[in-house]
């Protein structure tokens, strides 16, 4: 399922501890910036590193603001250090962010790449997920402006990088609720049947799952059926469980409602579905987001330094890595197996 | 709506700071103590009182697991003070909750009666909410065992206290979610139409629309229609408002779901439902629930030894209150009338 | 101690709910605000309350930045009620605040009042603490402008109102702190002695102690002898207790290092101290401190428009009350014995 | 100052995912785990895993309460899957914890094996840090009983393991913390020196410093002198910066207090010094530390079961690796050098 090739990892020849102003081999002068797709938490913290690093190279930043639609409608103004203090710790996107049927057009494409080249940028730098990666993908291969993607999502669906923006910070806030519905569970002796996001993927499902100490998970990349989890409801029923958790991806075949009904129907015992939903996406972005995209946001301006194009900046193992725009949707990344199987061994 | 007579308030002879055991007029020995009902944050901080409080006063107590429905079955077991250590930050109730539909019965009560006169007890605490203080009524009413009620659920929607147990913690766990969705609904310019608690009662919901900044609330009380929110929502939308709260109690006719469906048909805009659920149950309850269940807790234990029965501990003013169960359930206690009006002159 | 006469309370003329512009006898026009001494959470809050409520009066608002060193420096500029958007959520307070030697002045004030009237204000409110409130009404006696106060302080130590905008969050801030430091504690079985904020008063230490389940608490206004603690501490190993807590308020004789000190001098004991500091005025404000902000913001707003001056909003049984600014700090509001004696009796 | 030299890595003939039961070529049986040293989040979810893998192999655990303490004291029992329900989430050590003088000489230590000998105990678990690991390795070599270390501290200060468990839970603790004085920070325009855990390691800090936007940060692993402080703070008021937050290691010579007086010193500016302390090891564990935790439990129990003896599980880049325990301690493991030099670039 998972492509084993790795993405092309580079050592950076920029990261010179000692040098204040880095090689600039591309020569780049103005860059832009702009979020895209489903906000995340971290995004903030991303800006301020596109920025703030651009800056510390002397080079200027143009930020765009409601992602491409904004870009196509000429929603452009300069974005300099101070503008981006205070925000490392807030959830969402300053920059704003919007869906546009309007960028999947030639035609409105073409409008952004005026409005880019009007502000004389080197460069763009987009922070999304794999839809905005296309967006940013065709307005390279149509009008040859550099871009560079920074992953950005909760479902940490990208391959090309072990994590993404906002993701720790989704599988916490989903966790905190699992917390709070277990104290009910387990006061009530009941079954909580919780779907979490993740429309093709089940990594914050698996990471809830182990954390959260659930009885059973069902993921996407599964053929599990539904039916496997009335045995695992009557076998811990039989070990005198107190309360059981359930997660359930929100792509798995019949999300939660399924599940649930499907417990109802083959035990007879009563559930309780809950759909966290939005919530997943917002709140202040845990340290680990911060990092992972003040790490990014610095990468993708070097990227663009030296001469990178068509590239997500990512890591893996810690270190940076860049990987082709293309490659980061073609091919999939699976979850941790390892983690999958733990998940219920650890519920016995 | 709501009755204007108040609760009977008493000064509490027994509280008498310089006492370490203080009259105990009706010569109660040992008492029984259990929740029952919806679970709700600070139950074990209101078990504790009661257990410490009695052992202060030479008093054993009785632990009564699954409420009720252990009760009739018998699950009854002394409680000392170090068995109530470390429970106060803990979320849900340590001695379980169960509906019982034997309770019902007249002969289900004779069941539990005879358990508490084997067990010797000479009165009883019952914490929870209204379907729990008539269980509790009716077993005093046919076997004369006094009982005291102590308001634990998160609704607030008992008259004779100004607060229930429960309720400010729920508030918080919606409020928290509330800002997450507002990052989100902020950064896609969005409107969040958010289903909270409250059956019956409002009072969670205005408390949320006030702290959340909400643009509109609406509550099972009031007869506010539908299509109200749709001129709120437009004259926002005019504002530029970026993105919208809408707040909706689960008691108002057709929940969020009906709100947000009438959103869409009148303005054309996009909307996202999110029902909170069950997570306003759990957690770790907030100091002013575990400061009004450590007092309640202490209230109850002294009404008994008073020799009160057949009544709820509430706090009114700061003040303990003591109020005939059929009372709190025959009366109803409105919103805060200044709050609900705040909410919407705040959001202009 | 307290002194038992009660602070003015009068039923509110404007408060008509169907009213959407109210009397406004005193014929305001335009106000001023400012937020000043030690921030605390919820002022932004109070500061939007403030704007929204004379924006729905059809009153203009001018923020002063910096507290008083900003308003004798003339940093004053027109806020609408956009500018207030999004920030209700936030600590600190986005009108900056700033400690003024030069405001205690005659000639310091002048400047302010200059400024004042050149922006043609026809009243200030000032958000703050008793320090604030001096220096707001000084203002009013040596320049005839009316100054409404609203109380903002974490430490909950003024007069005339049950609570102050800040204290609630405070007390959440420190419980969690406790809460952690527990964990600690039970592990090891080690007795931690923790500071928390209160200079002159006990609120906060009172509230923590009952709600983190402490052994012993120490308060500014009580002349219990440290040497208390040594038996409470002796008592509680006695019984097995794993760990004790024992909560200082900052005001309290010698602090946490002196009670930490008698201790280890009194029974051998290793003990832990722990100073909470300035995380205490931090921090997302919770629903109760956003909710007495908002309220108290616009009973502000409608005591200028009554025509009242040299008074501050507070609340009392939840009715909004006014008292003169100088009562706020001639008269002192005691702790709430009742809990104060619960915290003992619940630790046995 | 790291040494390159990789931990081994070895695949796990154990993790075979259609196993129910694995091979167990050492013939386990029994085995015993205790937690020790400081105590930190995630020690109960290690527990945990700990038992219940073992139960899912059919082997037993003994736990032992308290440590090596408890350990030649003989406070040893069994442990079962039920035992250990619902603890995954708790911060603390539910064996307890002590510090143990007498384990330091040998005739402490052979009490502690005769007691395990006694159990029947094939191999025993031992989560804690590097002392733990020095106090677990001379057991192994005195008296043959396999050894396997958890790394349970919240520093990070061990070789062989990219992460230990607690560190995660620490630094959201300590970030929670930055984000609260920011608040105050920023409103009063002030400085902020924020001490950190880490007696000879600057992982949290630097990892805070990152995370939270700090202007600097200081660690024990480095030699900048504390004035480079003064010039930092310097700059940093030019650029017209509201409030610094500084974050300094508490191995870092002289703490917070001597980087506090440093500025004073230099710059004539006022500064408040907040020392966080014992809060950071408490708390309920992210979801980062629980699952990190969970992969641990599960890696010693099948490392017992290969027959390896001795040794430390950790994790690198994701995958199970075994490091020799006095490796864990001779060598040292660095900073992470890109986000120390980031810390710097993204405060300009």
């Amino acid at each position: 399922m998972t492509d084993a090739t790795p993405p092309q990892t580079a050592p950076h020849p920029l990261l010179d501890p000692g040098a204040c102003a880095s090689p600039n081999p591309a020569g780049v002068r103005r860059i832009a910036v702009l979020t895209s797709g489903g906000d995340a938490p971290g995004m903030n913290a991303a800006i301020r590193a596109v920025v703030r690093t651009a800056s510390h190279q002397g080079i200027e930043v143009v930020g765009v603001r409601r992602g491409f639609a904004g870009l196509h409608r000429g929603e452009l103004g300069l974005l300099g250090p101070r503008d981006v203090a205070n925000i490392i710790q807030r959830g969402g996107t300053t920059l704003l962010t919007a869906r546009s049927r309007t960028w999947r057009t030639p035609e409105g494409r073409a409008l952004g790449a005026k409005y880019l080249r009007e502000w004389d940028v080197d460069g763009l730098v987009v922070i999304g997920g794999d839809g905005s990666f296309h967006g940013a993908h065709f307005l390279q291969e149509e009008h040859g402006i550099p871009v560079i993607g920074i992953p950005g999502t909760i479902d940490n669906d990208l391959y090309g990088t072990d994590y993404t923006i906002g993701y720790f910070t989704a599988v916490e806030t989903a966790l905190d609720a699992v917390d709070k519905l277990r104290d009910t569970g387990a006061s009530h002796e009941r079954i909580f049947v919780i779907e979490v996001m993740g429309r093709h993927a089940g990594h914050i499902a698996v990471d809830v799952a182990v954390a959260g100490g659930a009885e059973e998970v069902f993921i996407p990349e599964d053929g599990k059926p539904v039916s496997d989890v009335v045995q695992t409801v009557q076998e811990s029923v039989a070990k005198g469980k107190r309360g059981s958790i359930i997660i359930v991806a929100e792509g798995y075949a019949g999300g939660a409602q399924a599940v649930g009904d499907a417990i109802t129907a083959g035990t007879g015992l009563e559930t309780r579905v809950t759909i966290l939903g939005h919530i997943q996406r917002g709140g202040t972005p845990v340290a680990s987001d911060r990092i992972l995209a003040s790490r990014l946001g610095e990468a993708a301006v070097f990227a663009l330094m030296e001469g990178r194009r068509g590239e997500m900046v990512g890591t893996t193992c810690g270190q940076i890595t860049h990987t082709p725009l293309h490659v980061t949707w073609e091919r999939s990344k699976d979850v941790n197996r390892d983690l999958y199987r733990c998940a219920k061994t650890l519920s016995v």
